[in-house]
């Protein structure tokens, strides 16, 4: 079969490799749309979460095939399997976990105490096991999870990204009426803004710096939309919420746009970062954070959550699905899709598709 | 009456004055006494937290009647009190809230939006307003907790540093069984520990560098206490428990013990601050809390926790009491007390009382 592997930083060939049957607990799908993340750009820019020794867990070591946002028809079963059957659609969650240990077992299977963040390597499919920018895939039965009947692939494969955003949302506990703003209109900045809006918020407000990722929060239907290069934006958001927001998501990741969004939290208030931050932070604790009993929550991929999303993206299928800007095939993954996303800011979410 | 009035920086002037009759919404106590606190130090040796424009809610500048840890006997009612009467020993709760605004309405008065923080003084009595380093004081009926049957004045005045901590119990939800590890060991630290194993705390380290106060924790019974001079402390502590603490409080407050404390957590654990911190502090947020899923809590003061901080110190009346490790008379407040306590790391609580 055709897939997209990754040998390292710079190095991602599209390959004719063999499947094995899946295993007794695992499916295999034939995947029909993958995302490209972030992350993958990372790893193919900087060779970022790549398992240069082998995996705790899976013993890999690259080349791996890269990619963890996808959805696909199962198309075998393991013989232990016996929640899922052929024909299935199915989004998949693309974690490695051992299942035994105590975080495993109290259901924090993202925080694996086997795949600690010291090992080094992304402890996803699509980084220290085979993922999904391939024709098939191999996924354990618990990680594939039934999408909703006539949602379609694309959105299930937007499944993982939305995951992301959702479980800040339960984390911060967001209820509907309270204020929200979001620092970062990237993806993950609009997936937040989307699942706040489907969450009941009362007001909310994107902030960038990027005009077209602006416009694309406005077609998306958001009417607060605010650039630092306009002006001072924490007065513009207390003009409308005199104590400030409820909930401020911290999607960006830099020193500036946290500063930004610690101020305008109201005290009580909740600071979720949903971003990852590439270089440690400055913090006055005494006076921007406990003085104001502001609380910061972060959180790191999901667990438990696949049903609940995929629940809100069928119940929002328009809404949704104007996040894919662009779908590729399989064959042009490097081309129109890694490299487009790193230099045009038009595009959300690109999709790759083996059957194109 | 005599009071221990600060006008500012190294002013703490013992004066006598007069007090008003308690307001409708007030009643006048006896001061039995009142204990010294870290802040009262500050106060003294930097101007920290006194007014010098007129206070959003008082209106009051310095000079003021310095402490904020006190008990005493009702001796006068106002017209509008229902719940206490003449005889009744309580304990003050020393917070000054407007009782109006959202902060308020929703039982979180310790971040009151009337004062804020930025206002620069300390939102207290004993700052703000008249405190209880003296001998009588008016405290609003709602701040005065009538105390259990029995319990001490001493142990009455121990009832606020308590409920600082236990607000940072309440917050981190501690639960009996986990582990837990204390950086530092003041009297905050110290009390933090003692609150801890009447919580039922598994395994509890307290960790300091100073050894009259890490004996001082061996003499209130605790068996796991640590020396950053004798050899690495997350090694010493992962001995015994291989992932590290369920919750570590931070009751040092600069960035070596913020980041021990962090090491000390588990995948999943809570760094609960206790302490304030003099200075920002810089966070590899990404790896040291985003990737291994850490919750930093913050909190400030108390509300709605008098009642419950009242019946641990009576259930635990003489474990508490060791706490308390010199009294003495209100006109020796400077020298004996706040010059002593500066120097002299053998004293954790010193109590002032204006009857000896």
């Amino acid at each position: 079969m055709k897939a997209a592997r990754i040998y390292g930083q710079k190095d991602i060939r599209i390959e004719d490799i063999e499947i094995a049957d899946p295993k007794q607990d695992q499916v295999q799908i034939k995947v029909k749309y993958c995302g490209i993340c972030g992350s993958d750009l990372h790893a193919y820019l900087e060779g970022w979460g790549l398992p240069t020794q082998p995996h705790p867990l899976t013993k890999r070591t690259v080349p791996v095939t890269l990619g963890h946002e996808f959805s696909g028809e199962v198309v075998k079963v393991g013989s232990k399997v016996t929640t899922l059957k052929v024909g299935d659609h199915v989004a998949v969650e693309p974690l490695i976990a051992c299942g035994k240990c105590e975080n495993c077992r109290k259901g924090d299977y993202n925080f694996c105490n086997r795949v600690q963040a010291e090992d080094g390597a992304g402890n996803f499919l699509g980084f220290s096991d085979d993922g999904g920018f391939a024709e098939y895939a191999n996924i354990k039965e618990i990680f594939a999870q039934k999408m909703p009947e006539g949602l379609s692939y694309e959105l299930g494969a937007l499944a993982e990204p939305t995951a992301v955003v959702f479980e800040a949302i339960k984390k911060c506990g967001l209820r509907a009426g309270q204020d929200v703003a979001i620092e970062g209109a990237g993806p993950i900045g609009l997936l937040t803004a989307l699942l706040a809006k489907s969450a009941g918020a009362n007001h909310v407000f994107i902030i960038d710096l990027a005009q077209v990722r602006l416009d694309k929060a406005k077609e998306l239907g958001f009417k607060h939309v605010l650039s630092p290069a306009d002006g001072d934006v924490v007065a513009a958001v207390k003009k409308i919420c005199p104590n400030g927001v409820d909930v401020a998501f911290e999607a960006a990741g830099v020193q500036p746009t946290f500063d930004t969004a610690l101020k305008l939290v109201k005290r009580t208030g909740i600071l979720q970062i949903v971003a990852l931050f590439g270089k440690p932070i400055t913090i006055d604790l005494t006076n921007d954070v406990i003085m104001q009993g502001i609380d910061i929550y972060t959180t790191l991929c999901y667990n438990n959550s696949f049903r609940q999303v995929l629940g809100i993206l069928n119940n929002n299928r328009e809404l949704f699905s104007q996040v894919v800007t662009k779908k590729i095939s399989l064959d042009n993954l490097l081309e129109e899709g890694i490299k487009a996303l790193s230099t045009d800011k038009e595009q959300v979410k690109i999709m790759v598709t083996p059957e194109m």
